[in-house]
């Protein structure tokens, strides 16, 4: 039997300790724990974006890994940290919209149209746990680290409680049934007849911009993007076929927005949060 | 059993191939090594941060853990590499105050505060090795890569001779005991009847400053604390709860200035050397 | 027995999720594979200097390892996946160029002076597989992730050949064999009676210019160094011994040219291309 996979994602950077002081913990209950880094470079206290990583990256690993997710501006305040359980993986995070793509992808549908119209862009709203997934409050402290600081809730807590997880604690003896959990409103473009009204969720490194449309439901040659005042037209096969600013299906499944050779973002001046439209040609 | 787990810190950073070229090394000799890094971003040639960052992240690894640590702005030159055994852990390094938060961990008591005093902050001195630890000079060369490069002992004797402390061989055979090692005076304020006047040793990736000043040793609600001519009253709870520049107890152990969604040492021109004071209100 | 080594080099970063996500697909084939990270740091779409890191990396590791490199400008193009099989090591990459120093280090010496001499550097030129390697277009999709995405190769190709070849599988099983590869124009200086003039072929984080010389070629008291209209006489025993700027044997054998506590890229302004000459002192 293979060593169970923890993954940890954060906020943290790898330049301080606290990452290692979460493999340490992490390695003190658990010692031949595979630990899997996803990304410590989520911008600082960035939760929407945090949860586009989580979103896209954890669920590829393998079904039985441990996901800690760890950007936590409130932490050390009342925010819940929590344990979810989903499509056979198991996260444990703060309850702060961290999850909100991992919730949406088990069916989080209760999110109201009418809301998401209304309701600001990547606001805060608690829904029900989606039925086909579990979730619990982090609320027994016999699986933290003690004494448990004030400012390091991913070192005393979240990794403790991931790691005795994986070692074959059940997530339920961690602590109490949930049967809400927040959820960002990031992934509703609003419909109309002939135009979808989407926005950029995410901005990688390269200055590709991701969207909340998805990319199997554009007709490759037909679409007409709109963006920053800027027209794109139709899909293009490669990064390198656009020669230019371009659209594109991205790896993660969304409608991508790239330059070639250069930053999307730069170009359009655009950030989490920028419109982009989309049309069908004649 | 369960795998050596062997840590890595550096200021050689992850751009390169340095880092690797010392997993490499280890894995050539013990292939089932598991490595972990503590951080390769140590501000360039920084010892103190450096020793920061190994104090107060590797004793936090299970017993029997080996830990590779090389800052060493002097490789090539006659500073010595050495190893210490502290604590149920291992430790290799170059021997020019690295390893001061460890041996003042384990009783490096015999620093005079006469000198703390009068030494400049972040001298280097040699102190006895604290006699529950015992330290070798590394100087058998059957434990390192040939031929021995001029500017990488990371790769060619740190790392090696880390790989095969794992694997069983005794620290002792890898050199001749030491006396002494290099300690830098960076972990003693001032004590006056009414005041402590420490000093800031670390600087994290969010401005957040740390104080050679014990928290615990502190009355949370009467202490002020000076520093960069601001006034802090009090310790708070959380970063959150400050609401602009604050103290709290580090999830280190010391005292912390952070400034609320901001970085402190922009806010304070603060950084290493900085002074702090910390007096009790009436 | 060990698990296998597989390392992952690309100019990804460690901020989105990509890396993880190659990780994500190497477990799901091989749940025990132990990954190393080489860097992820390569400048972007940098195939050169992303070959010297290759090149004077990944052979250290213990033969047997499989090595993933993708720095990819033409993903989704018609360039090549393959996988060289070179010294007991297995790479598998993008056929542009960046197993230059791979084929080298095997003979492909087929590379004629001429050439090298007229041809710009680091400009791309198709040669024979050296004999004593193997080579093979990755063709056989049965290996792959589906679906494939247009963007994300080495999720979707490298990365999983990677893990079923660690896994066991033949490279000949997963692909055809092809008899050349693409080979960049750097490591040819061009040699006269009384001196050799070389390039830079990598410039480190620390701002150290590692040249396209071997450094045991040198004569390490005599050798005079041209390199940005600055001469430096002789060859140094450590960075801290030079006091300036100054030229050393590199850790991966080149000659390096070096600046104390600082950057020679800055000070002379010198990159990838940059001049330098070697004669010998009278």
């Amino acid at each position: 039997m293979s060593t169970p996979v923890i993954t940890l994602t954060s906020d943290f950077g790898l330049r301080d300790g606290f990452v290692a002081a979460m493999r340490a913990a992490i390695l003190g209950i658990l010692p031949d724990a595979s630990i899997v880094d996803i990304s410590h470079d989520v911008p600082p206290q960035d939760v929407a974006q945090g949860a586009f990583i989580v979103g896209t990256t954890c669920p590829r690993f393998p079904e039985g890994t441990v996901h800690v997710a760890v950007v936590d501006p409130g932490v050390g305040t009342d925010r819940r940290p929590v344990v979810l359980m989903a499509g056979g993986h198991v996260y444990v995070a703060p309850d702060n919209g961290l999850l909100t793509y991992i919730l949406s992808a088990h069916g989080a549908g209760g999110y109201p149209q009418q809301l998401a119209r209304e309701g600001g862009f990547g606001m805060p709203t608690r829904l029900p746990v989606p039925e086909v997934c579990s979730a619990y409050l982090l609320n027994r402290d016999a699986y933290w680290l003690a004494p448990v600081s004030r400012t390091f809730h991913g070192r005393d807590i979240f990794a403790p409680v991931a790691a005795h997880i994986a070692s074959g604690v059940r997530p339920g003896d961690a602590g109490e049934p949930v049967d809400t959990l927040t959820y960002l409103n990031l992934l509703h473009p609003v419909r109309e007849e002939d135009a979808i009204h989407g926005r950029v969720i995410y901005v990688d490194g390269f200055g590709n911009l991701a969207t909340n449309l998805v990319a199997r439901e554009m007709e490759e040659t037909k679409v007409v993007v709109e963006i920053g005042g800027q027209r794109i037209f139709g899909l293009s096969d490669s990064y390198a076929a656009g020669g230019g600013l371009l659209a594109i299906a991205g790896s993660h499944g969304y409608l991508e927005i790239a330059l070639t050779n250069g930053s999307a973002a730069r170009r359009l001046g655009a950030a989490v949060g920028t419109g982009v439209t989309v049309t069908t040609a004649g």
